[in-house]
């Protein structure tokens, strides 16, 4: 089967692979329709994550569909359309009995980082049952690959870590996708403003969209205290970091309330400043986080029912064999003006 | 009266001072009968709190009796032992509303801060009606007096803040007062395990006396290794930072367990290194807080009815008079083997 | 003044009263500018409320201008316009402190009921720091009476208590004013469906209207299966009682989810049946609840902002003067189309 | 094997019946070393549980070894020693995956109930990943035994369904098994006092022995006027009923304090009187539940510490062929003194 390899840093071709097959009677065999690329997956190719080794399949998201089960599959059936998580769970541990999947003792992010990944003709899902999600009648495709992982992410990690409340004033930092699904789900609590930062005017323009009350360009100067004199020199109750950089991280201090919540979504490779000096007296709670995806069926429901605009933040769309071009745009992703870039598996017959 | 003044960096004194009158309808006035020193004005002397300035009363720890009422204060009345809080609260401004007292719009800390405080032989208490308790008969009115700020911080922003839950292991990092009465509240959770960690050994028996299941010497090499191989290498559910560094701060990252908390209580003079490029993924939630005062009540309660050993903190006792002297006490708290130091009213006749 | 005095059963009347005073340091007088009528009042009049007495001034919701203020309110200004709060609070005894301003020691539902309200050009506030709320600028007078109680009770005792989720199914049995207040403070927390069962075909389209997914008949045989079958016989996460009788609590029970919540707003005369055989292993949450109007100043910001449509419920106005229309009206709510009817300060000059 | 056999109301007798073989790839075969009876079998006998039909071998706790196991089942190997949980559960679907593992699709009360249980030498257990846990080393079997069911159900169900609090008042109607493990567990959150209410004096001498700090006898006249005069006529924060009928229920609604919660253990054949007239206004919260065993981990962590003194509710121990005795000492339990009757496999070798 076709599949992307990551090789070396900066190195990842379209290769032939075997076809995974079913190892443990726990999983599936996905024949994957749909996939996507990852920020994660462009800090994987930077060699930023060591675990990822020669010959590895990338991609964690994907929808497909099932073609081969281990026998101690019950809830699925061969043939059936299916979401795939980004977090691969066993279901029985002490963390995902907590709803802590992502530190899954057996599991994790396990796809395309450990183990293959998505971004392939056919992906191997250990624990099966608990990593897959029928997918409802009548969902798009590509709406749904966007719940593998930057909407549960968002909502998880930014907006319920964050325990945003109806009349919330909320700040994002950072309009990518990931900014982009906390933006979106943020709303599902009436919060009385959500206010979007990023460098990017275009990613501002989309957040102005997506219901976004105030956009601010990041490099502004004074853009602190500009955001503070708006908020009556309160600052934001709920401050999401979805960059991952130490100045991001700098400005989510400055722009918290006493009493108010950081929630860190950003991917972070060196340690930031924490300003205890003046945050020790302002009673406020900072959360981190990796996705434990345990709120997939809630945000499938609102996409069956119409009501989560996933597919808002798709841009751009290719064939499984154009994956390197796919990377480089989505590698450039201001200038060609990118979110979300949609692989679909075009390749003609099963190899 | 007689008073504890501070002048300038290093320098207090007893003087004399005139006694404190009632201005506004809901003040009162309290005849302090025993007060206490907090580490925090060790660090007013070292001039770290540039708000206190030449001339203010310190103090915000006391029981006393009360001397005088605003007309608006209506649920005391003139000769009511009462408990001091260290912060003053309003009860009516939005933070009051939310719980969040250490904010209030006109309250916070104000004793020994921004107004006269409680090393005094009288004391003004501003929104009294909402920052008085009544101390309930048969109350020993020394330990009380533990209940103005240390015993409430550490169970609001150590045991609280850190959520302890039944069957917990929590790991508390310092033995001063403030470590030891989240030691001792934390047991109100029954945690599987607590952990003290501090440099002084006496410190540390008095932990041990005092609940501790394990305690370490901080200054011992590999500490962390040795803790983490203890915990069977997940770490601790709930971490409380009780002394307020940098050093301090980076152990307690290293011991908290995914998916666990930091509790700071410290008070932190300079920023610290927050690995989040560690952390990040940890699902780990970090909050700070100036005290709330909110379970005054139910320390009291606790009090009361015997359960709160809050006298086992006492290991000095001086009269008002001999304030100076206390202070020299409290400021050698290792080798004095201090924890607390009372101070008793002995001022012969009311000045 | 003039005032609306219930005098026995059956009887009320507009007379000339003396205009209140203050009484306490904590009171406020205010000029009633505009007032409404409740379902209580109704009660009231039939003598099911044995508390209230000949000669008491009836209401307990109403928005004014403050004409005199004790000494110890310094929170407001004589001419601040205010919204009454139908729960009077002093803000600091044990209930006040837990949020449960409805239990405050010397407060919970005083005005038309313990002492005069507010039908009347003129009432007295008691420990009005903490019973009366600034109107913000711009805000419509009438639309904000209704957040003296009913926008509070339908928020708190209906969606706060139901804890009402993102995703959820809500069923609201009862399609009047409190009930349709539930309904569209409801859409505050995204639920997927919101379920309104009356028998008023008129509130049921008003319903619809408000936001609800589906509206349905209450008299309509066999109303619980047909309901069932559109949850897939699961039932209401969510199940809100805003009637108070017998057979709409029996519903509720037919309704609820397991797992799932019932919150009871409805005022009940008699007990109800609990059918505890089923239900005790359904793992259910009852709860009951007199408002605490705690949510006043999330839901005053609501207002102010455009986002809470309160003024939708109102349907008739009238003078004060005419005030036994009004009630005529209101008592005649199904005929009349009646929802909120809305009392203004018609009377020509201060008494 | 040998095994305690249903035949009709008031006939079950130990008979000799096929051992239980693998059925699914998830199932275990446990050999039964120690089980127990509860009340839930003695309704089963009585009748009141039609599911329960002619051949069924009764219970659902036990302690056992592993002997086989389905080719899915990873986390377990023949030959460990294992708690049976009285829930099964997949531990996939959405109710495990909420925490309602009473409610598991293909799960919930089997045991004993729709299949074969634990009163017999071997029984086979469905989704045993996720309905049997690992006996840590050192733990009593027998005490181990009283957290297949009643531990787990007096905490859930009571305590934390109760929401116990430090300094709470909790009343406990009923301290039989199931109400003496809500006693003990209650004490894992400091309440100030925990009142047991029963008719049998034997009864409530050992609830003071395990923590009660009131107890009454049911049947005294103004038993409810007498607690309240104990609680300053407030009532009881957190009222647990552990009995079922409509008149332990009604006592529950009566020391019930304003703000608090009505946890109901008790299993009702009956509906039972609601008291909303009075209740309405008293904002208090009320839960049912059938037990989730989400908690075993937890205490069976307390028991291996020692913690847990489980085993103080065993009054009687039989061999599994006296089971008979054993059921009739159980059903007498008043006279007997009976709380929990142990069963231990004495038959000399597997059939």
């Amino acid at each position: 089967m076709k599949a992307l390899v990551y090789r070396r840093p900066g190195k990842r071709q379209v290769e032939d692979q075997p076809r995974p097959q079913i190892a443990s009677v726990t999983d599936a065999i996905v024949r994957v329709t749909t996939t996507t690329i990852c920020g994660t997956d462009l800090h994987i190719l930077k060699g930023d994550v060591p675990e990822v080794t020669d010959g590895r399949i990338l991609g964690h998201e994907g929808v497909g569909i099932i073609e081969d089960l281990g026998s101690a599959v019950t809830t699925f059936a061969k043939g059936d359309k299916v979401l795939i998580s980004c977090i691969t769970a066993c279901g029985t541990c002490d963390f995902c009995q907590r709803g802590m999947r992502s530190h899954c003792r057996s599991g994790g992010w396990l796809l395309g980082h450990t183990i293959d990944g998505t971004q392939a003709e056919y992906v191997r899902i250990p624990h099966a049952s608990t990593s897959l999600y029928k997918l409802p009648a009548g969902v798009n495709e590509e709406a749904a690959v966007l719940l593998s992982d930057i909407f549960p992410t968002g909502f998880e990690c930014g907006v319920l870590n964050g325990r945003v409340k109806p009349g919330d004033v909320v700040a994002i930092v950072g309009a990518g996708p990931i900014g982009l699904a906390a933006l979106i789900t943020a709303q599902f609590y009436s919060p009385s403003r959500i206010m979007m930062i990023d460098r990017d005017l275009n990613r501002l323009d989309c957040a102005r969209r997506l219901g976004a009350t105030d956009v601010f360009d990041a490099s502004r100067e004074n853009l602190v205290e500009e955001i503070m004199a708006l908020t009556a020199h309160e600052g934001a109750d709920v401050v999401i970091e979805a960059v991952g950089t130490r100045a991001t991280f700098e400005m989510c201090q400055a722009l918290v309330a006493p009493g108010g919540t950081i929630a860190n979504v950003g991917v972070h490779g060196t340690p930031v400043e924490l300003k205890l000096e003046r945050l020790w007296a302002h009673n406020i709670t900072m959360t981190t986080g990796l996705v434990d995806t345990v709120t997939t069926p809630l945000l499938l429901k609102f996409l069956a029912s119409g009501r989560l605009r996933a597919d808002a933040l798709i841009t751009h769309r290719f064939g499984l064999s154009e994956c390197v071009s796919a990377y480089e745009t989505f590698s450039d992703a201001i200038h060609q003006r990118a979110l979300k870039v949609i692989l679909r598996n075009d390749v003609s017959a099963p190899a």
